[in-house]
């Protein structure tokens, strides 16, 4: 891991790492917030660990609770390369789309592939953020939409570190349904009551498979890419109750 | 309007009061709220105005919060008598439920009967609330579920004091539906996700009716009457955002 940039402005540091390769944001009180929980912020598709949402989001995260927030590049987003694969992958679901021909299954096996190799991508940097010594070996929460929602299911189901997420906005496929029963951590699961490009019942059905003993769905008016500002804040006091009650801070 | 009993204990002082020949109880801080928001308590169907659930949440509102709650009893519930068409209807649905029969009819046209009967009863009760120097005539909030959600839509949709409300756990009878569509203030829509008494659609229906702006429907696994500890912590923020706000407290 090496440092490419800091940042400190506003209360909030902002710091640029590459972790084998991966580029990373993490965003942490400026004051300094020793074991400080951490939350892993993924990116919708197409976007990248700066996009602006995800970036009010984190920053929210650290200025209103206190935490840690870190945000990396998929594969073929941001600043990283994209493969002739999923190129192809990508060139499919625009034809697609152009042809109003069905995107699901093109979005289903792409998203898989990704999930499959960010993962290890994740957790290999979890391992190298937990070794800051500001960071430490806390729980750790994730938070992320669509993408970051088919990412975020098979990290978490394997990933003992992480113990409370934030989803939402993916169809329902075999393979996320797969990976939700295996889920047992506490997950809020936001519903764009009105989105175009998602079915309702998809979220219905992802929510009762969670394996979760506590789960909660939240359904707001919006599009696809539409979270009432009240969610974020919300959210906040979510990864609170979770991330700080293990250390009975409350 | 007369006072009962006032009973200051664990930084909440309770009294009991009667306006009109309608029981009341008032929670408020102790220490005093001068110009405290105030948030009407609605209770369930067959239960009464010191119902544990409800006491419990009223106590958190104020604790927590440090807002006034206020609940009465319904007709026919807790220390008013019920009538004989009452007592007939009561009958009638445990004779239905017995047999197996739909008690959905005849639950709607009690639960219509009794709000047609609560709503001006409210309005007369919040008159005088408002009229005690210490809760004034700053914005009002609304909070109940199943019988008290059954009244409190037509409720807020003709008391403009009313801003904001948590509800739940009714089916959309056609006249829930016209009351739920002329409402315009922020309300939170609770489901039970297992509830055996009552189908998931009822509640999207009613979700889909509001024609609130801001709505938020949150669902937790759990049956009927089951509301999980973190959405009342939850609804304290809820009514803090909303009830403040028009204040310009934040």
């Amino acid at each position: 891991m090496h440092l490419i940039a800091d940042d400190p402005s506003h209360g909030i540091l902002e710091r640029e790492l590459v972790v084998d390769g991966i580029p990373v944001v993490l965003w942490s009180p400026a004051s300094g917030a020793p074991d400080a929980p951490l939350v892993l912020m993924g990116h919708p598709g197409g976007l990248h660990k700066r996009a602006r949402g995800l970036v009010a989001r984190a920053e929210h995260l650290v200025a209103a609770g206190g935490f840690h927030a870190a945000a990396i590049d998929v594969q073929g987003h941001g600043d990283r390369p994209r493969s002739d694969d999923d190129q192809a992958r990508v060139a499919a679901m625009f034809r697609a789309r152009e042809a109003g021909e069905p995107i699901a299954p093109i979005v289903d096996e792409y998203n898989g592939s990704l999930a499959e190799r960010t993962v290890p991508e994740w957790r290999a940097v979890l391992d190298a953020l937990q070794a800051l010594p500001e960071v430490g070996t806390g729980p750790v929460g994730y938070s992320g939409m669509t993408l970051a929602t088919a990412i975020g299911l098979p990290l978490i189901a394997v990933e003992p570190r992480i113990r409370a997420a934030a989803l939402g906005g993916v169809y329902a496929f075999p393979s996320l349904l797969d990976a939700a029963r295996r889920v047992t951590i506490p997950v809020r699961l936001l519903l764009a009551w009105d989105d175009a490009e998602l079915d309702r019942e998809s979220t219905f059905a992802l929510f009762e498979a969670l394996g979760s003993t506590e789960k909660s769905l939240h359904a707001n008016p919006g599009g696809h890419h539409e979270v009432p500002w009240h969610e974020t804040e919300d959210s906040v006091r979510f990864f609170a109750r979770h991330l700080l009650a293990s250390r009975s801070r409350r």
